[in-house]
């Protein structure tokens, strides 16, 4: 069995308070995802993302990058490692992407067919070739509870044509991704006695725990802007039958109105018993609306990367007045996955921490946050931090905009459970 | 009362298990301080260092640097921030260097005058002016536990006359340095009502808890590498009556059994009721020598200055054959407060994470550490944080360097008690 899923509950807006059971583990939805690009959320250890958010339940699910971890220290080794959880001891559910949308945003000189696609590394320049069986091939050696499908990643903006030509090679690929993990699902490293098991392997990892359980395989719609192709995307990958279902090609430079709208548009063809995902996205306020939606799953490095950049996450504190656009300090412009700003009236307020009015600041980031930066240090410490380049000013940064990305979606899982 | 010191235990060779009572807590002696530059420990949270080494003891006591917080965030701000203390979340004793260090290591176009100094900031190049007065105005708004005369660090090699000439600058330091402190140690931050309490200000942090309680000041001990000057130093500093006595200017570059030679010439002429401190030391096996020697305090960046290079400290394990110096993968030039490799031999080896043969390396780091990076991670994730320079490395690595200095001093401890 690769995974079940139940709804337990769903609210009138199609939003879905449900469990999701994995290899790993059970995970409460809907669920935020940090993202852990080489096999480590930037600058967070493990235990502390086990613990932040969600009163105490930390990250349940966490996702790493395939062509990352392709390139280094390479899938092969991982392989031989028992597979990512035990390579960065993460005993819990994760989930790998393709690889393309990395191939297609980071690597260079891309030369596609429909065969696959042949790049150079971001990293030293070196030829590499993806296809969906050997995208399969390195998800199944990493060891991920869910994997996804290898697809194009369009330009934007893109005409219907192209759009619709790119949307088709996916398909393509969706089919080969298919057959080729169905065909080898079964090498999954966890399921696999280990010749030489590491000492710290912890409770749970033998490969007996794991007897006639599996990964499980994601398709992902595209069609770009396009409702008629979202909704053609949505229709062929469900006739292929997968595990579940990811809305990508979205975040990525389109409005906010834009991105709802095309996820409203795909969920209505994708199964209600099967879990959604919506890649990238987004800011809190936008988690929490898409969730409310219907979405189930979702992944976005805001929260670590604007952790870097200073910018830090705090609600609107009562008879706080809504911050104006231009008045909320944002003055990093923000990184290529990152969404527009959310156009439903903001909940939260997005902090520069090096700004001066925040020097002497006594005060925590946000009075009403439970994580441990919140509970011990103030906002002048970690602007000084942040002054200072300290590298504990990116640490502790990025686990108080986790445990507020978490806390808010365990915010919303209460509210639509009727809690 | 500034603090008092007991010690419950000597042995044979001079080594003294005591404890330092000071306001903000008890140290168990001999013990050995992090270091804290810029009011963070590199990479580490307050909570983890809490918590690591010495049975769970964790660090009791960490080290500051005056010449840095002096610069950014600046001593006016740290003491409208109520001091040290509160500002970095760090409830247990702190101590502060005079800035004379740093001031004649880091800071560019300096200019010398039996007054003081005057330099330019590393950071941006501006004038500023550093006098035994302003060291100690600038220590009591940081508000540690213990502070440091201001002293002129000769530069190595000097010659006897030079050495003499600057040792007898440091001691006119010396006693203005006290001067200065006896008028004003009243002023301490600490002990003050603070306006504008944090909600985050900790349990035993009102002003009341300190009634009574002030600063401590030590003396520093130079003398270069000349036994005559370092007896007079001591002599000298020991007439004024310090609280305490650092023995300073090693560790800058001379053989290591000219440094323990020096520490053993001056700790003949100091105080055996007085805690004895020796600064920016060194290798496990020279803390745990010269704890053995009679030395109460110390502190050396190396631990986390080494982890953030890749360089991790672990015990020689039974039976292991005693390492070839050339042999123990020391690629990475050794940074200015570095000491020499110790000439005992010795019970630890330096390991450089980055090494090929650690990539598929199952084990921890040292299996019979403690600490939690032992317990859960291995040698070749390790290496691919290190390799993928990611801020986690850094992190975990410093965690177990720091932990391993800490189990160090504590096994000295014990058997300077007949445990």
């Amino acid at each position: 069995m690769a995974l079940s899923f139940e709804v337990a509950a769903a609210s009138q807006s199609g939003g879905r308070r449900g469990a999701l059971h994995l290899p790993h583990g059970t995970v409460q939805t809907p669920v935020f995802m940090p993202v852990g690009t080489a096999a480590t959320v930037k600058a967070v250890p493990q235990d502390t993302l086990e613990q932040i958010g969600a009163d105490g339940a930390g990250a349940e699910m966490i996702l790493a990058n395939t062509y990352h971890l392709y390139l280094r220290p390479g899938h092969e080794l991982i392989r031989r490692m028992g597979g990512l959880h035990r390579f960065m001891s993460w005993s819990r559910p994760m989930l790998t992407d393709s690889g393309g949308f990395q191939v297609f945003s980071l690597a260079k000189l891309r030369k596609i067919t429909t065969d696959g696609v042949e790049f150079r590394s971001h990293l030293d320049g070196s030829s590499h070739f993806f296809s969906p069986e050997h995208s399969m091939e390195v998800q199944i050696a990493l060891g991920a509870d869910v994997m996804m499908a290898f697809d194009e990643c369009v330009e934007t903006p893109a005409t219907w044509q192209r759009t619709r030509d790119s949307m088709s090679l996916t398909h393509a690929w969706a089919a080969r991704s298919k057959q080729y993990f169905e065909a080898h699902k079964h090498e999954v490293p966890w399921a696999q006695p280990v010749p030489h098991p590491s000492q710290l392997y912890r409770d749970g990892w033998d490969a007996d725990n794991f007897a006639g359980r599996t990964q499980c395989l994601f398709g992902i719609v595209q069609g770009g802007m396009y409702p008629d192709l979202r909704r053609e995307s949505a229709e062929r990958l469900v006739e292929m039958d997968f595990d579940g279902y990811a809305i990508g090609g979205l975040a990525v430079g389109e409005p906010p109105e834009v991105t709802r709208e095309m996820i409203a548009r795909t969920l209505e063809f994708l199964p209600k018993d099967k879990p959604r995902y919506v890649m990238g996205v987004g800011y809190p306020d936008q988690i929490a609306e898409y969730a409310r939606m219907g979405v189930d799953m979702m992944d976005c490095v805001l929260p670590t990367r604007a952790a870097r950049h200073g910018l830090l996450f705090r609600a609107v504190e009562p008879g706080e007045l809504q911050p104006v656009k231009d008045a909320i300090g944002e003055e990093e412009s923000p990184g290529e996955s990152w969404t527009g700003e959310s156009s439903a009236t903001p909940s939260t307020i997005r902090m520069n921490i090096k700004r001066v009015e925040y020097a002497e600041d006594q005060r925590p980031i946000d009075p009403a946050c439970a994580c441990p930066v919140c509970q011990r240090y103030t906002r002048a410490y970690l602007r000084h931090l942040f002054m200072s380049r300290e590298p504990l000013g990116a640490t502790l940064n990025s686990i108080h905009n986790l445990a507020f990305y978490l806390d808010t979606m365990e915010r919303v899982r209460k509210e639509l459970a009727g809690l």
